[in-house]
């Protein structure tokens, strides 16, 4: 059993929770609670800190304690645990993991992709209910801008509810070439913009579709919102000014959704 | 100018930051930065705090200069007012609010009433988008039960950017009451429920509609989910067990107004 936080894989766990710049340069990020350990792909998983609570726990769920036996574990204290944790009510059970890597092909290379592309997205929790909310909706993959937020943030895993580890997803340098590369595949991307004329459930989103949802803040930029092959709107009642970016994209993702239910695509 | 945070005003600003408890003793609440005291119904506003950075630049702006000398304002230094400021980068203008008091029947005295009801939600800032969202949605009012997050917290009143000015609310005791009222008004009653077998947008919302919304980790009691007159489902691809509750109400209020818009309801 682990019991000080100098021990140098501890040290280096807390890293990883803090810094962005830590995670990247190991290729690693952490994912506790366990939900997201049971549901995190076998073959990305590296290392398991658990507390003599949590495995108390495990004892009566026999599938969670073969996936800990199979993964291999080391024992913390509840002290030391709570120092690692991200959370108010750590559940005792966090787990190291490798960051996967997805291409853009292989969000493509299907018929007719749902995407989603964010320019510089601030909050962890806005991205992660949009990877929950993207993997309920059917949606294809998440293509990101430099300049959003990590993905591997704690808050951000946290907050996908495991859809992390289904949903493909990818940052780029320029979002000005991907935009490219989806036109030349047919793919039609929507913005949504205060300039937008028509509401966003009269276009046809059967087809290959790609939303544009912006900063917090500040929205799209201006150059990738003239990128775009439509502006729609979301109506909006009220002195409203603009929705929350997961909910703007929330209802995007699940009108295209219903779309396509409703067609049998 | 205020520069001591023993000042009696300031402590009693900071505790009722901090305390729900302290807020309704008093029946008050406090909102930050310029947008949030432009928005706010002047005759609720109580008190101002300002620093003299923020009030330069209200110099360039005359409605809110003007709305400043009417309010009346203290001026309290940068250091004092990140202790009064609930965010890392405050404006440097805060008020104290009056809580508004609605009554259900305000809520119900109009065709076709669109309800949200809330059971037991924990998160300020999915209360606070609720409401946001909810103002865009053109719903008729909020209910909560008593064992929901304040809707004073300021997380809340943060994220909901000015809407909780123009959203009639209300706290009740007794959901049950309440559903029973909404039944004797012919409203239907509507649960997010796993039990649902149709689709939410199999339904018409365009005559009176409550949405009942549950908790974040347990969903709605089963007592409340029993007396809703209709189980919705919200359709969910890959391994979705759920939705976040901000981005599940959102979901209805908006295919209501969606109904109510393509009826010229």
């Amino acid at each position: 059993m682990i019991t000080s936080s100098a021990n140098p894989r501890i040290r280096r766990v807390i890293q990883w929770r803090q810094k962005a710049r830590e995670r990247r340069a190991d290729g690693v990020f952490l994912a506790e609670g366990f939900k997201m350990f049971e549901e995190a792909p076998g073959e990305l998983v590296r290392e398991v800190y658990v507390t003599s609570g949590a495995l108390e726990k495990a004892v009566s769920r026999p599938v969670l304690r073969k996936k800990l036996e199979e993964a291999g574990y080391e024992t913390v204290t509840e002290e030391l645990f709570s120092k690692m944790s991200d959370t108010r009510s750590p559940q005792g059970i966090l787990c190291v993991l490798r960051q996967p890597v997805y291409r853009l092909e292989q969000m493509l290379d299907r018929p007719d992709p749902l995407l989603v592309v964010l320019e510089n997205l601030q909050d962890p929790g806005n991205l992660g209910t949009i990877v929950r909310t993207g993997e309920g909706a059917g949606i294809t993959g998440v293509i990101m801008s430099g300049g959003t937020v990590d993905i591997f943030n704690p808050k951000t895993i946290r907050s996908t509810m495991g859809s992390v580890f289904r949903v493909p997803f990818l940052y780029v340098d320029s979002l000005d070439e991907v935009l490219s590369k989806l036109r030349g595949r047919g793919i039609r991307t929507y913005a949504a913009h205060l300039e937008g004329s028509r509401y966003y459930d009269s276009f046809s989103f059967c087809g290959g579709t790609a939303f544009l949802i912006g900063n917090e803040g500040n929205g799209l930029s201006q150059g990738t919102a003239e990128r775009a092959d439509e502006y729609l709107k979301i109506p909006m009642e009220g002195r409203v000014e603009s929705l929350n970016a997961a909910v703007a994209a929330s209802l995007l993702m699940y009108e295209a959704h219903r779309q396509r239910r409703s067609t049998g695509n």
